[in-house]
């Protein structure tokens, strides 16, 4: 193994955008259906997929089995330990010191940021997301021309909450980017709100939605954006951040914009994180679904010409931690692979690259974050 | 030679969409207008690009030549033996079992998908191009509030034809897929029509060419939908087949829908079959167009996060054997070299490599059109 | 080393595309300005970034230092040197013939084409960027129904001073390419003068833009296109050059069209340089900020299915003489990369190589700007 690896192995990580686990244990259906972004379709298993591979190679040792162990005797075993086990032992083995959890989504019971970190020995923060809190402001009921000082009220009233470090939009599921940059005017706001507020709609006209970026830059806290690749609720063209580019002029020197997952477009998104102080990028998601076999090559288009203060690492896992641990080991494994080329080929002098594997694994989320103080290191 | 080439060089393939070729001997003009899906150009030989190269290499030893044979050289042996020859050491070359074969496309006069299968020593399965079913029912007369169900109905009887396995469309050509998804009404159909039928115009009506999509759903064959690359009739960022997205919503859980060669849209043609169960992809035409020397890489990014049972093989082969030949070739070596490279790591099982190579090369497509129990499998 | 790098490292090169230099010693706060398509913010130094990594390794030997020299020990050296040693040195190291210079864009006192010349031991040329052009018109007073004219003769009596051998738009930056490709009328261009004369602004107006796209074509110079990757001022996006696929269709047949450093879209760009025959391509910028280590996957994206003439080598090197040393580096170094990989897996047969790499480096360029007989090969 080379140094890099080395050096990245003991490196501990701050997830800085991930969700909780389902708290139940999990038939053969339920756990495919959490394996894929898309469904599990009758003759078509999730496990047959990268990430179905990938779940076989690098979490079956972890529950005691052979590396490449089948489905059936997979979820046998995962069953026999019960899901508390089963979470324990994917959580510690990723060696991540923080989690920044995204708390706004959770179709199922899942674990809270407190679980997490219990689970795996280390410290959770929460991100906010904004659409939930905009849904909320409405099912408490309020009068359209309220509606934005009502929604600005409830997001401070959730930042404030201690723990809270981020808000996170997905203003991509719901009307794309190609939006208008401007913030829109009050009598605008007031407009939209009175057609959504008496609507059974989730949060997706294109006026309300780039309030509510706007109402994210007043926050002043950094805020993660979904872009790229999800599931079939998007159009993935129209999540490409370039489209960004308009409202990231407008709003320049105000809060840190994070780029999350990124793929196809994370070669779009360096672009981005090079041209704008403010934006930063991460391939998370991608790094599970496409897997280690592939997370190196992707996380060589995402750094082709990102400063490499601008990378940062999150999992993006939901439902089931074996999520969080392939995030972690392609992460791991995946930028070490990219360093230690470059290092044996003289392109990178090894300090250069071990500096560069501890800021995109942890340093540049400690200081995006402001969590330096919060959280000293150990090592 | 490892394992898996091994294994997929034994594989009998499925070409799941693929053309005839020029039924006459080709001088060096023509040879060379067929090499590309530009045009000939005075000063730029066709012969110096990736697939010229890849035609001197890997075609030249089955006409007796040493590789990398010269242009000339090369054309003069090629007409020594005779187009018939020619077509059927290529196409005995392939290893192929089943053709379906495009027949709505032929400026040239061509083999027809009888002549392929016996120069191949293989079976033969027709597609219908949808556009062209259009275009005939035009020619034959037709009143403009009768034209969709004279569409329907000459379809059908297209369809009905023994052989025939799938319909195509070519709307990536025609107007892009940046369309209004929805089925246009009777009235809007009558409307276009009168404008269309009275023109000189190829089916290149909005309203039309999505109508027709909606006939292929009603005909409940597999799609076929050229997408990416192909000649400069194309607007490539219009062929982007995330533009579908909608449309797919709306049909889900009808017809299967082909994204056919994808590139460079590869990526997200696989995140479409990723996440719709009816959407299946292969990357034919780059094969040969890329050449042997890229089609591993083409590949691997289709596959980045495709299920396995979503990759299909073709050639998209047209007018000269040797691009059966090297689709063929490029297709075996490429995924071989892709899933080898796994196994050699321990990324990926062997006995799932090999599952995954006869999948991608034969029982995908056998799954898809419902050739399983035609077609029999003799190993 | 490689028989193909040897070559190319021979080859001397034809940089199509570049600008000036600095002409004065630069402090640390300049240097870093100058190597970034961002700006040097508060606590992320250039350095740490890809090209600032290909600086300290390539760059520094040639200073005297050790590869990997930290920055400040650079900027000392770089100091003492003065630019002007600094500059010869970097030109000399490039290997280059002949310079085509962009003189449209300084913000900064910099070289001109005969200081390029003088210092690097070769030859310059001139590229007369009509933006620059146009807005000269301007601020010499036109009235607005003169305005076409004015700017035709304009721009004609800078194409016809000695050493012009080309012409170059940013409408990539102005507009982007998704504009109406017709020419526009007399009547809209009158219109659209009017506002803009009157108006402190760039050239920006959609009318205006393809008014100087088509004075391009009159010109009947080689027209050089600014596509993809530049500073924040650009919208990504909609300089995807396949959004000039109709405005291509319209010009066909008149002159050669030039697309500059395209990044992320290369493939898209040999898309368009395989089916148009008027168009080249290369992946000058991109080379120094990707750098050697990644030039050669992006070159081979490039070149995945671009015919071998269509390939030519710029370095789009501004502000510092280090990015034209980078660019000529990676270029080398890439290029031979992939052509020694193939030569090695006989996909590609050596003399074949040899003559790509001579194409690629020189006489392509050589060819499209008739500097053949001009500059006689000495070698």
């Amino acid at each position: 193994m080379g140094a890099v690896r080395e050096a990245l192995d003991s490196v501990r990580l701050v997830d800085h955008h991930c969700h909780g686990t389902v708290t139940a244990d999990l038939d053969r259906g339920a756990f495919e259906s959490l394996l894929t972004e898309g469904e599990a379709w009758p003759g078509v298993s999730p496990f047959d997929s990268p990430v179905g591979v990938a779940v076989r190679r690098h979490c079956a040792p972890l529950l005691d089995l052979p590396r490449h162990a089948p489905p059936v005797e997979y979820l046998a075993r995962r069953s026999d330990l019960g899901w508390r086990e089963v979470q324990r032992r994917f959580l510690r083995a990723t060696g991540t010191d923080v989690f920044c959890v995204d708390t706004g989504y959770a179709p199922d019971r899942i674990t809270t940021p407190q679980d997490i970190a219990e689970a795996a020995g280390g410290t959770s923060y929460e991100v906010v997301r904004l659409e939930g809190v905009a849904e909320s402001v409405r099912a408490a009921g309020v009068e359209p021309d309220a509606y934005a000082q009502a929604f600005h009220a409830a997001a401070l009233d959730a930042v404030r909450r201690p723990g809270v470090v981020a808000v996170k939009s997905v203003a991509a599921y719901r009307t794309g980017f190609d939006l208008d940059p401007a913030r829109p005017s009050d009598a605008q706001v007031t407009q939209a709100a009175r057609a959504w507020l008496g609507s059974g709609d989730r949060l997706d006209d294109p006026v309300l939605v780039r309030h509510l970026l706007w109402t994210a830059v007043d926050l002043g806290l950094p805020l993660q954006l979904h872009t790229g690749f999800g599931d079939n609720d998007i159009r993935l063209h129209r999540a490409d951040p370039t489209h960004l580019t308009d409202w990231l002029h407008l709003t320049a020197g105000t809060v840190p914009v994070l780029l999350l997952h990124c793929w196809p477009y994370q070669r779009q998104a360096g672009y981005l994180a090079a041209v704008f102080e403010q934006v930063y990028l991460d391939v998370g998601l991608t790094l599970h679904y496409v897997g280690p076999a592939r997370a190196g090559a992707v996380l060589t288009e995402a750094l082709e010409i990102t400063p490499f203060r601008k990378l940062l690492y999150s999992s993006d896992a939901y439902g089931v931690p074996e999520f969080h641990h392939l995030g972690a080991l392609a992460f791991r494994q995946g930028l070490a692979e990219l360093l230690q080329k470059r290092v044996d080929s003289d392109e990178l002098d090894l300090p250069d690259a071990l500096r560069i594997a501890r800021w995109a694994g942890r340093d540049n989320a400690l200081r995006v974050y402001r969590l330096r103080n919060e959280r000293p290191e150990g090592d």
